[in-house]
């Protein structure tokens, strides 16, 4: 089959994922497992392992192999193929040994200077590390080359083709509008009695229910499992070696099974690639925003409707007997879904969520393009928190020393988790006209019908579509952020009677 | 500090350790927590980091280094770490890499045929393939060059300096008295009452109990960590991850302690290297000889031993309320060191263990030599268990295909653990000698000086010293039988009123 070059090649790829596959796996372990004295041994390891991959993905043997197939006349999948490949090779090797090995070490540094200044809540502890990783991203920019602003190269790791110039506008909107709806429903007359929620919540029945949900939502547990951390995740070492995780805790119902839903949209994902595309190029997520599109759509979309809620109401009561007495399906949707404006984007709710986003893109955007200076992030967060949410931020800690991003040298990432939120909701829209049957299939809940759409029109591609492409191909339309506005309108007016 | 070239070579040795510790951690996963559909993916990710780890190794580079270095004049430890890259070196290069491949892919075949074969408890499934592994391993006695028995070339891969010469009388007379004993054993009036075993014993009480033990004896949490598997192994990944797994079974009270007091043996070895060995080649197990006199010496001196039992008879009592009325230390004492000849290797008890090794290393002699082909095998390996042990074997599957050793190509690998038995109980008459106090503190509860000792006078060398040395060094003695039959004789004597 196919070119014997191009298979080669395909080989090479391979192993060079055979090799991500076990650094992907000592960084599972890490967060799930090893014990606390590993942590040094285990960096270096970390550290010998990537650099042993990413030489195996800029040996000169990859590169001419590439040229030559460029004139080799591939078509279907063997052109993609090459596409992927040529566009991994390209980027890695723009960035010599010696900028790959300083920005490891710098980003090493500063992640530990973060853990220190948050512990502290002293910006200023982070503060010159943080100024060396965003200098060293401006090299990295101009290393990579881009058009217009030099955050595009950035952002291009994370969300190819995705520009600040388009991010820009959208973002502009969802800030506008956003901000008006969470002021909206903070003068709205009805709020919810969410005081039932604090009881303690046994951590079992929680994993038990949280284990049945995702069973239900079609998670193969044959082929992957789930574990605690302190911050959920999902991993993969193989299409068929896909975990999750999620954390427990005593005196939150919710938090545990939104991480699992969330999770657990995320591994769908990645269990759905095709079969004949294990171990190869193609068979990788198309980008961090179509990723975060699937673990929102069903922790928001569906993990948060009252569909769903009619079908587990009782199941959650049966879960804690005695303790959620009237306490029925209105209720947890209510609570579920209660928007109050927070410091911490991670436990931040649909409306305000973006408003987290928009803060961070504002400030690193400015930091990229040398408008904004290290020193000035505190204040200039504060202020905005206090714009986008009317907020007060009492410390660094709860404030711009939060995230872990900034400190491992992730710029351009955030707008991802925004992006994901605007590609759900455009693809729920057009989901919810093919399958008119949905809402009562969740109602009964049988999965099944979402998540054959799911596989059909955004698992399968693997890294043939761009994330703009699969949005396209699906509904119809270029990416836009009314299907978000709208859903939000929608459920947001009516749980609080706008 | 010390020679530029030889710290570059530590450096390189360094990272081979880091991917092996991949590799450990990838079959640690594969055998704990792995789902199941990754068995086919975790096989080609651990051959692809297997080729890496033997192409650094095998670099021209690394022997130009010690090529040069030979005639550095280097002193202490670096002329030791000098030494033992030079071994590992030399080994990896004496075999072609063509060699190893096919080594690699024949012995996958040839355990996936072993595992058909003891499914179906038929040998000829597993004959061709046998055939083949031997063909191999007799021309990797040959790449490997010998002196004596081509038997030779391969122990030392196991247990470096030990001969086919130096073990054969060992094994003769280990043959002639265990068998003598295990007879009288037999015939001895006095044998124990063990019906009160038959009980179920809750699983969680048996886990909880072997934590508490594992604590007890020095295993360091906070850099290593206990799961369960099928069947129980110790591995490491660092000197500060070390990490033991145990098997729980409802129907027997003592196979998950002594599992976890045996790996928890094995683990404090690999405590004990120095700090100052990390992620060197000198922080590495001498041998597997030297491996097994520490598990072995935990598990039955320590763990089967009365004192053992006049601490913890109380706790485990306590464990399950109401199971163990009138069941006591020497109860206890009695049914753990409980003697029947069996059929299966990894169930013997310490009288007749040996015998089960002889008989294989006598088979796995004679395999390489010449003398035996593998279709006699089973006639073979019925016949001495019948001699040796006075049973006759119903069937392939717990006869000669029960261990997964020859279908890995391990041949030279089961004289280690016999040898581990004289190792651990020679040391261990040094030890009662050395430590007057040592079973007023193990009736205590206190293993320090125990550990102490095992700490200084075995486990700090790590590399620095071959098994032999170890053992002289620590006794005065070169390696010997006596000290094992006389602790035999004299703990089974007490035990059977021989």
């Amino acid at each position: 089959m196919g070119h014997p070059q191009l298979e080669a090649l395909r080989e090479d790829i391979a192993k060079i994922l055979d090799v991500h596959s076990a650094i992907s796996l000592m960084h599972w372990d890490l967060e799930v497992y090893m014990p606390p004295k590993a942590a040094t041994a285990r960096g270096l390891q970390l550290a010998t392992l990537s650099g042993i991959g990413h030489r195996m993905l800029t040996d000169s043997g990859i590169g001419d192999a590439i040229a030559e197939l460029k004139s080799a006349d591939l078509d279907g999948d063997d052109a993609l193929t090459l596409r992927e490949i040529d566009h991994d090779y390209t980027l890695a090797t723009k960035l010599p040994e010696d900028f790959v090995t300083t920005f490891a070490e710098d980003q090493s540094k500063a992640y530990q200077a973060w853990v220190e200044a948050r512990e502290k809540s002293d910006f200023s502890v982070f503060q010159p590390h943080l100024e060396r990783v965003v200098e060293l991203l401006r090299q990295k920019a101009d290393l990579l080359g881009y058009e217009g602003s030099p955050y595009n190269a950035l952002v291009e790791e994370y969300e190819r083709g995705m520009t600040a110039e388009q991010i820009r506008p959208i973002f502009a909107e969802l800030a506008d509008k956003q901000s008006d709806l969470v002021e909206r429903i903070k003068n709205a007359p009805s709020q919810p009695d969410i005081s039932w929620i604090d009881q303690d919540w046994d951590e079992d029945a929680q994993w038990d229910f949280t284990m049945e949900v995702l069973r239900d939502i079609g998670y193969d547990f044959d082929a992957g499992r789930q574990d605690k951390s302190v911050h959920p995740f999902t991993t993969n070492f193989d299409l068929y070696d896909v975990r999750v995780t999620t954390r427990i805790h005593k005196n939150e119902i919710f938090s545990g099974l939104t991480g699992s839903i969330h999770e657990g949209g995320h591994a769908l994902y990645e269990q759905g690639f095709r079969p004949e595309d294990q171990r190869t190029i193609l068979g990788q997520a198309a980008s961090l925003g179509i990723h975060e599109s699937q673990s929102r759509m069903w922790e928001n979309m569906i993990g948060r409707s009252l569909p769903f809620w009619k079908h587990y109401a009782s199941r959650i009561q049966s879960f804690y007997p005695g303790q959620m007495d009237g306490i029925g399906v209105d209720e947890i949707y209510k609570a579920i879904n209660h928007v109050t404006p927070s410091l911490i984007r991670v436990e931040a709710d649909e409306c305000t969520y973006n408003l987290h986003i928009i803060l961070r893109f504002e400030i690193e955007m400015g930091l990229i393009e040398g408008d904004v200076k290290v020193s000035e992030i505190p204040e200039l967060w504060n202020a905005k928190l206090k714009e986008y949410l009317g907020l007060d931020v009492p410390s660094d800690a709860d404030g711009c020393l939060q995230d872990i991003h900034w400190s491992h040298g992730s710029i351009g990432y955030f707008p991802t988790y925004a992006l994901g939120n605007l590609y759900a909701a455009q693809l729920f829209e057009k989901i919810e006209l093919d399958l008119p049957g949905l809402w009562s299939d969740v109602e009964s809940g049988n999965f099944a019908p979402l998540l054959g759409w799911l596989r059909e029109h955004v698992h399968q591609h693997g890294r043939r579509k761009f994330a703009t492409e699969i949005v396209e191909d699906a509904t119809g339309n270029a990416p836009a952020s009314q299907p978000y506005l709208n859903y939000l309108e929608t459920k947001y007016g009516a749980l609080y009677g706008l």
